[in-house]
């Protein structure tokens, strides 16, 4: 067989890699602007061909590191596709004071910060590239909040392919300039990011470029299970108990929920850990669905959130993401703006680790559900850190107040102390 | 022998670890205020001793990462001692589309933007605080421009001891909510970093606490020095012709110089290779120097730049800085604030990497080398990345203009293309 191929998973139907580039052809015929995405297609491989080639003994002795070490389940085909501006694998913190701050003896942070633009959407980014210098596409466009705009224009840039974007004109500063300085031809837009999703498909459309939109090219969701391959081998091999991922879009959850099912499928882990949604209130379609047990999640009107990277109307991969808390006996967490702005102090003074609104979110949300009585001490428990706090700087001095200055003078700090 | 003694770089005589922390107690009894410091400590081992036990073949075996790789040369004794919050090594990008941008067939960025705080100081930092640890110290203090401060800072808060910062108030608003947001104890000051400094010595003299002052702790240049033992490993164990390095203290240089001068006296490379001193036109005090061959670097008054990293009036490490530009047949180079923005924009497009302005002076003075022959095409040339862009978005909305926002609609789109 091919690689790869491609399976709806609205409707189950199979397609061959040439037939298809994004969403299922019959399933999104149905599709309405501003609502969850029909038809986003899954990629699938040999997974009974590749249980005898994929094993611990054969990754342990492996030196490759990025994409091309787990190259069986992601469809590259040479290393050399792949972006080298992409490089190791990201630490997997053991938060010994957070652990003590909170009571939970199994916490961990996944720390994407120190990725290449800073955030975690260089894992899709890195897989879209890989493909478009692959398939020969000379233009990569996007709509983003912010974060998946800035990393595919920096992977653009780095590898020579044009890269257009398309962002909420309320986008933080620090990510509009990131762009700007890749770049990128830039178009701020007035409204939302829902907006920005809307115009940028009918430009994919108007002028064939490649689109990296999130959840709508299927491989923005194929390229984030790297997170989930990355934490299994960080723990021996195992899989943990929950997983705790900052949710918009519901591209990131179904992205780690891929990895596990990938390693399920190739006898590497026997249970899939429960992923846990972490929303804003301010933005929670994902979490009203979840809780309604509907499979059809209704846009969230005038979706507001300091947690700007997670703020979404209409989550484009909302049936996705509630396929995936369901089938893990996951949950849904709503924390609000104050205990968001909280929680990147409380990471910030305890692990040294600097996290944007979005990131802290997952950690704002662990420590509610301590409260609760919603998870056990002793659980292994990945809270995703998944971008920079440096993306934020408006924010993050909400979080912690910046003190009023002193004369340079050893008795005014006495005075102060 | 002890595993490490101290060395006065203006006096020669030494020290056994006991007897000094800081600077030389003979020659900086002459010391003034805002001068560069005099008995300024170079930390030795037992060169002789080591050649033995040190080699490439026993490196390659070696699995450990960051300063631990290299214990023999680091003044540590335990590995349990260095914060965890340091991890691997950081990237040597073969800069492939800056290479030809530049006509530099042999330029590599080591890009220091993805260490746990953002920039290059968190290597002085990591060895402060194993330091720390070892000593038992409760209370680090730091005067900075901005970025050890906010390195110090997180360092500290990751191994949970306190933590009191000196800054001007005009450091960028980045840096300050980060220090702020690791939960450091921090005093802007009115004033410049000349007078941030000053005030700390005082604060460290009334209160005992630890200080990380650059060059006034030696740890600080040593801490540098694993940039330079990186570039070597990652060279496959060969030293490059050049490495640019933004200098406002000249401890950067000062460390790269070190780490060099070690490999040397190990026997790991022949020769050191030139080190080019980058500073901003309008913080020039060590070229001025340089340039009239005295070893006394008198204060460039009312220094500034955008390049607040290397903005500096009274270099601290002034002296070294020059012995190690003499000393490696190097040289200094100027650069204006236009130039440094114009190489942000250059090295972000061509590379994706997103650099602050101290750090895009390195690219910078380069492409100016380039222009008057200073430099041949196919030296092997390694430019020091040594903050992240995030950490300064107002500059870098200087160096790549950010466009007007449109209507969310296709024909707004098709309109500007």
């Amino acid at each position: 067989m091919a690689k790869f191929i491609y399976e709806c998973i609205d409707c189950g139907k199979q397609y061959p890699d040439s037939e298809v580039t994004y969403v299922c052809p019959v399933c999104s015929r149905d599709q309405k602007p501003m609502r969850s995405l029909l038809g986003v297609l899954k990629v699938l491989y040999d997974y009974d061909g590749l249980r005898k080639k994929l094993d611990v003994e054969r990754l342990r002795r492996r030196r490759a590191v990025g994409l091309w070490r787990y190259h069986e389940i992601f469809p590259v085909f040479e290393k050399g596709s792949i972006p080298q501006l992409m490089t190791g694998p990201t630490p997997l913190r053991s938060a010994r004071r957070l652990r003590t701050a909170l009571g939970q003896n199994g916490l961990y942070l996944k720390d994407d910060t120190g990725l290449p633009t800073g955030s975690f959407k260089d894992r899709a980014s890195v897989l879209v590239a890989a493909r478009a210098n692959e398939e020969k596409r000379d233009v990569i466009v996007a709509a983003s909040t912010g974060n998946a705009a800035s990393s595919i224009a920096g992977m653009c840039a780095s590898i020579g392919k044009k890269c257009v974007v398309f962002c909420p004109e309320s986008a933080p500063a620090a990510k509009l300039a990131q762009m700007a300085v890749y770049g990128a031809r830039l178009f701020p837009v007035k409204g939302t990011y829902d907006d920005a999703f809307e115009v940028s498909l009918a430009a994919t459309k108007e002028f064939g470029w490649l689109s990296r939109n999130t959840a709508y090219n299927p491989m923005t969701i194929e390229g984030k299970k790297s997170v989930a391959l990355e934490i299994w081998e960080d723990l021996k091999f195992t899989a943990p108990d929950k997983v705790l991922i900052p949710t918009g879009d519901g591209v990131i959850l179904a992205g780690v929920a891929k990895g596990f099912e990938d390693l399920k499928k190739l006898g590497l882990i026997e249970k899939e850990p429960q992923l846990i949604a972490v929303q804003a209130e301010g933005s929670q379609a994902i979490a009203k669905a979840f809780h309604s047990g509907t499979d059809d999640v209704a846009p969230y009107p005038n979706a507001a959130t300091v947690a700007d990277s997670i703020c979404v109307q209409a989550p484009r991969n909302g049936r996705w993401a509630l396929k995936a808390l369901r089938g893990t006996k996951g949950s849904c967490v709503t924390v609000s703006d104050d205990e968001i702005l909280s929680a990147i102090a409380l990471i910030g003074r305890t692990e040294g680790v600097f996290a944007e609104p979005a990131a802290a979110a997952t950690v704002a949300a662990l420590k509610k559900m301590v409260g609760e009585n919603a998870v056990s001490p002793d659980e292994t428990v990945v809270a995703l850190i998944t971008g920079s706090g440096l993306k934020d700087v408006p924010a993050a001095s909400k979080a912690a107040r910046i003190p009023e200055p002193i004369e340079p003078a050893i008795e005014a700090v006495k005075r102060l102390l």
